[in-house]
């Protein structure tokens, strides 16, 4: 397999996933204004895991941009990280459901450190196969100085959610989104 | 990322949506004439969201088709308008069953005035990173020219539907897609 | 707009309509041999829809495949045959139902048949912008002998489900693709 | 039809089947530990549905890398094989509920042998179709080798589960995976 066939298919799921999202969003009890502001938490958790999840295809081609080789493990590596972004409609669903529960959070908060958990590993198995690739290196480099940060408050955020704030998680993830992610992608290269 | 990646995944994320309106089209009480003619409301938004998501994946063509150059901007102006895309399935489904509700056909519309938005927003990043290149300027300004009065009509639908003419909203869109969309696409470039 | 980009929509979109089929089966109310043969009408739409969709994707990529141009007017008419065919779904499942309900056969049996003379539509505009190429009109004349004889069988079953035999649109649908479609698509080109 | 074109659409069914298998996962009644945990075997259907046809695409990849020419009969039973495909989530949702009916076991166990089996008939057609080329030969001839086994072992999953053990299926369909089908991706060429 050559690396085109398999970032495309790596496409494909995302943006399939990122649509049905919306399947699992719930309507209005009643159509009014009030009825809409109700759900308020669903929109926002449902907005939340659409970025989060486009942000990581954004970060996947610009990581993928320069690779040169990839090899059995690394298509291995990638079915673990689509089977883990792939809970994400479920995932995104129960906590709009149960926005103060802290079992729903922690459970949206495993999801998304499994993807993140297994999208460092494909990272890592990409830099082993292309280690004489400097810009992929130079990538790669750059991604794991804030990578660390945003494990270690995803971390925090179950721990939070576990204990005194049960919607921590939530507020976690959006902000390694908006503080780490985003920023790194619309900076100079 | 290059230009392609992220047309071919503007095309999946539409292709999609497009496909999964009718996940959300609700079926007759009775199967007899009377009971799919109950259902009209429903067909009439259901064609109208998939032929006006249709055409606008048919103008991003005509419009990219030129382009050279993208950057990580134009990206997120993409995502954005993906998200408010993403949101059809739910408005429309929300819309068609509540055909004569001031309050489901201004969230439909918008919808609508966000994708409209944030297509102009992408197009004015596109302009601005292809400025050089006058086949794209060209298409662009012929853009412009329609799309003030194209949103001034869908402000004015919201207008109407919330108050003397609740089911205005989706008569307005219907309007821009026929009078303006359309005859744009099939007129000689 | 380029020839492969509409054809690689078109290609999405009918992967999904086929792929989504399966979201509107319905489950057994027993789990034994006797709970799945209640379904068999159910089993049978499912198939005849899916391999129908089959045969209809192959025939285009037969007749697409020396197509040189395309222009405005073919588009729109792929955008009509798309939206005919993302009624398929909702078709199927709606005469799954109500196997023996003439009403659903007829709507089955339209849905079909505004596929089958939107996809002649387009083909037609495919000829008149091809004309010069031999290939591409040998191809098109040679559909053209069997498409008649398909569009009246198929006439024939919705004037049968509308009168004495009410399952028989759905006959004739397998007809014309066990009788026409595939031995065409199987015999030396 | 060219290679690219089948291998695209059956990459892009299979990604959707991949997806689409969320849909239907049951939700925890109470969201707590022992709501997700009531739910393990629907997760252990899931996760191996997922990863069972993840491994069946990595497959189809490394088999059809080398292939120079398929024909017409090669598409019909790539369609057959996305047919049988296609039941895949609703298969699995069956087992899930009923992970302990020796029927619904031995629904999703045919299913995987159809799949199974028209993959063999895909391959077998290939190989004629390829026979002057060595590199798919040896490919193929390789699979043979393991592939007979494998259906062995599916078999007698069924054979249990209609008699004695109700689950065993699922369980043939997991070893059949964790010791032929993965090791063999992952061993050196």
């Amino acid at each position: 397999m050559n690396k085109e066939r398999l970032s495309t298919f790596i496409d494909a799921m995302i943006a399939i996933i990122m649509t049905i999202l919306v399947l699992e969003l719930e309507k209005p009890a009643e159509i009014n204004f009030w009825g809409f502001w109700e759900l308020r938490n669903h929109y926002f958790a449902y907005a939340l895991s659409f970025f989060w999840l486009g942000a990581m295809w954004v970060n996947l081609h610009n990581n993928w941009y320069h690779i040169k080789r990839i090899n059995r493990y690394i298509i291995w590596a990638a079915l673990l990280m689509l089977f883990s972004s792939s809970l994400f409609p479920y995932a995104t669903s129960i906590v709009s459901e149960n926005f103060n529960n802290g079992s729903a959070q922690v459970f949206y908060g495993l999801i998304v450190l499994m993807v993140t958990a297994s999208n460092q590993f494909m990272y890592w198995l990409i830099g082993k196969e292309n280690e004489k690739d400097t810009v992929t290196s130079t990538t790669l480099t750059s991604r794991n100085k804030w990578a660390k940060y945003d494990i270690l408050i995803k971390i925090l955020g179950i721990l939070l959610s576990m204990t005194i704030f049960p919607s921590a998680m939530i507020y976690a993830v959006l902000f390694t989104l908006v503080v780490f992610v985003i920023p790194n992608q619309l900076k100079k290269p």
